[in-house]
Parts: structure tokens; sequence; C-alpha cells
């Protein structure tokens, strides 16, 4: 991989998520991606290995889940180990900060799981209007 | 608006976000897309008229805001409120739900802003490996 210079940042400057051009925009856009999320919370169950975790999350492709992975391995919210077995083990697991992040979107997944009928009654609402 | 049918669920199944084919997904994704959760968070300051919400998410176009409102309504998460001003005032405002999903929000928008600088040192040793 080519070297590449760092972003060059205002460290008086404070991330904001609110400002367009925060680097902290794309980091929370990827982790709040639809696969990104479910990546990230399956990950609290432990160790996975890319096809496991394929399966787990659900109809996530390919590609798709390999893009998620390399963007969370970038932000430093997941790691991957490559074990020197035959044929090599990659597992993912997720960092300090990445378990901290995906306690939150645990966290907002419960509220919403545990609200669905609230949330389908609303819909049923909205749609009668 | 159409009368359209309430989707028929099995009330005996508990939502899963990890089943591909739950009605709690797309409400996890209107949250968590890129407007979905600027908007959430930026209602928690109070309520807002749309061209106000607007210039506070910067980087929004006024058609993705306004999908994203009626999705975020649509869910019961968002309450639409117009009044009957000349011209009308239509204001939006956090449900309670919409509220809790907001609060999960913002703290795990407060994790990555508060740890931009380990991201960005992540990013750095990523782009050098």
């Amino acid at each position: 991989m080519t070297t590449q210079p760092a972003p060059v940042e205002d460290p008086t400057l404070e991330a904001d998520v609110f400002a367009r051009n925060c680097t902290s925009r794309p980091v929370l856009q990827n982790v709040a991606s639809r696969w990104g999320t479910l990546a990230l919370v399956a990950l609290r169950e432990g160790p996975y290995r890319f096809s496991a975790l394929r399966r787990r999350v659900d109809g996530v492709s390919e590609r798709m889940l390999s893009q998620t992975l390399q963007g969370l391995e970038r932000d430093g919210l997941v790691h991957r180990e490559v074990h020197e077995t035959i044929p090599p083990r990659v597992e993912y697991t997720l960092t300090d900060l990445g378990a901290q992040v995906a306690d939150h979107l645990e966290a907002l997944i419960k509220v919403l799981e545990t609200n669905m009928p609230a949330i389908r009654d609303a819909q049923a609402a909205y749609h009668r209007e």
C-alpha cells in the first residue's frame, strides 16, 4: 500500500458532525450504515470469521460486508487478525473504542425492537390519514 | 392519501433487526441514515421549522430532509405540527420515543467526536501499512 499523508487537522477545532466537512461525519456514516451497525453489534457476541459474520448479518453481500469491515478497521473500531494456520484463519474483533460504539448501537436497537408495536401503530395511523 | 392495510404481523414473534425481513430493519435504517441521525439529534435542541432545521443539518438538500422527516414521522419518532397562522407555520418536534432514540444517537456521536484524535491516528496507521 502506498504511504499517504495524514489529513491536516487544526487540533484547536473540536469535532462536530453537524459541520459538513468535519472528518467525524464519514466515521459516523460508516458506523450508522445499514451493515456497519449490524456488523458492530454482532461482534459484541465475540470474535467472528468473515463467513460466520456474513451468515449472522442476514442479507449482506460478500462485497458489502468486506467494504464495511475495511472501513471499520481503518477507523480503529474493528481489529482484523490473521492466524497463520493452513489455511489461514482471519478473525474480526471489536477494539475498545468499537465496543463503546457497539454498546450505544445495541441500546438504540433495543429501543426500536421493544417499541415495534407502537411503531407499527404509528405507521398504520400515518397511512390512514 | 389512500387507505393502506397495516402489514400483517405475527404478534408472537419478537422484532429482530438481524432477520432480513423484520419490519424493524427499515426503521433502524431510517434512524441510522446520514440525515436521519442528524435530524433526530438536532431536534433534541427543541422544535424546529423546516428551513431552520435544514440550516442546522449542514449540507442536506431540501428533498432529502423532506424524505427523512416523512419517514421519521411515519414511524412515530417525529411529530409535525401545522400552526394555522398566515402563512402557516410547520414545526417538527420529537415524540417521546423519538427522544429516547435521539438520546442514544447523541451518546454515540459524543463517543465518536471525543475520540476523533484516536480515530485519525488509526486512519493514518492503516494507510501507512
